[in-house]
């Protein structure tokens, strides 16, 4: 049956009934890292030097030498990146569970809400009015807000900085319990620099996403791309961090698998 | 049809009909990163700088900035690696065909040889004689050479550097070549620190995997683990580089997916 199933993967990929969609931004020195108010120390973005191209340096061969930070680019959220869940098992990038590196999706359309308003915040409502329409959302699946960030923000104002602070999307406090403790998901995932909503500094606590999803053991995934190709459900996600000792986070590469029935429950 | 699979790929996940093997080393400074002779420039080791760790860096967070090289730890050689492919389409990370991301992968047995001799060189002879015992090589399936690595070499001479040089295994040009010509396989992979054998610098081309599989748009790679735990055909590897703009290769995390029934065939 496990062999069964493993083949008609590969037979369902080469044929495009399973479609493979890329969720990954390019890992470029451009692409915006998330910046802290200036007293804290901050993450680099990512930056390449080539050590040889085909030259006197190495005549056969191109390669770079590159630095990033843990959290540069498309990245992944680890449990013991917030202090919540420092002490939780399996909770940095080289003891992670591998079998969750593979896991369903739901993603929930926000993209009206997000272009009418910048700093939309995800509430329990929202997420039950999506539940009317789709079903329950699954334990063990991750929970993606779709925003199409890249065609409403600024690119000179990518985190849309205002006086205030940033303005950006995110869950609040609720729905951040609310998809732990009523549905125990795996993770929230979203295009934006964070996973928590632009204002989230000021909620009570602070950066919910982070305060809750890491001290319960669970994910963060953000800076994706390309979410508007997913469907609402029957996506299955693959998110295989770097095996960085005692790593709080990785940049990776996050790949969709999708079903060409795209709405056919995932369960 | 695409939906069963993805569901049912989810549930031998979950009841463990398929096995998850994590091919992948830990990314740490120890872990040795391959040495070219000096007239030539050096991909750097793995290093972490802590930018903050719940102090006053950053109260409620850790994470860190990291330093390596495209080619160091566990990781892939995209074909713009080598000067026979640098002019390929789909070539580097951030343009790789994302179908080949998860693909089937035969596992050739070479742990004896290489107890008994760890400069061994694998050869077409050597792949025919697998073939009589396990079946034909299909096309766009990885090929790995399995030699138990981290068991037989002196943790404190990794590479084997002897006088003349590195004694690792690797293959000859007739079973490079056969292996693209033959049988269109998708890539070769290895535990050891590189690909080639670690005399290919004598051979005729040099560095032979390097030579033939990047300059026909096949992959690499290399500083795996594990390879022990794979049944000689069957499993599915998933390889998804780092998405780094004009990348000769990346660091990655290598999974395999092992069906319960191990000595069926993937096809
Ligand atoms: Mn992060
Ligand atoms: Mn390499």
């Amino acid at each position: 049956m496990s062999a069964t199933v493993l083949n008609g993967l590969i037979t369902e990929i080469a044929q495009g009934g399973i479609k493979m969609v890329d969720l990954t931004e390019t890992l470029r020195p451009e692409y915006p890292t998330i910046q802290l108010p200036e007293e804290f120390k901050q993450a680099l973005p990512f930056s390449a030097e080539v050590i040889s191209k085909y030259d006197g340096d190495g005549p056969a061969w191109y390669w770079q030498n590159i630095t990033l930070s843990e959290h540069t680019g498309t990245h992944f959220d680890a449990p013991c990146h917030w202090v919540t869940g420092k002490d939780l098992p399996n909770g940095s990038t080289d003891t992670l569970i591998v079998e969750n590196m593979i896991a369903p999706v739901v993603v929930i359309d926000c993209s009206k809400e997000v272009a009418a308003d910048k700093g939309f915040i995800l509430t329990v409502e929202h997420l039950q009015k999506w539940e009317a329409e789709h079903g329950t959302i699954p334990a063990g699946c991750w929970v993606f807000l779709r925003s199409d960030w890249r065609k409403v923000a600024d690119p000179d104002n990518y985190t849309n900085m205002q006086e205030d602070g940033a303005h950006s999307p995110g869950p609040d406090v609720a729905a951040c319990r609310w998809m732990i403790e009523e549905r125990d998901v795996l993770g929230f995932g979203c295009e934006t620099v964070g996973t928590d909503a632009g204002q989230a500094f000021s909620f009570d606590p602070p950066y919910p996403h982070h305060y809750f999803f890491m001290g319960s053991g669970k994910y963060g995934l953000q800076c994706m791309t390309n979410l508007d190709q997913l469907p609402a459900t029957g996506a299955v996600i693959i998110s295989a961090p770097l095996k960085i000792l005692n790593g709080s986070g990785s940049p990776l590469r996050v790949l969709a698998l999708v079903p060409d029935r795209a709405q056919e429950p995932a369960q």
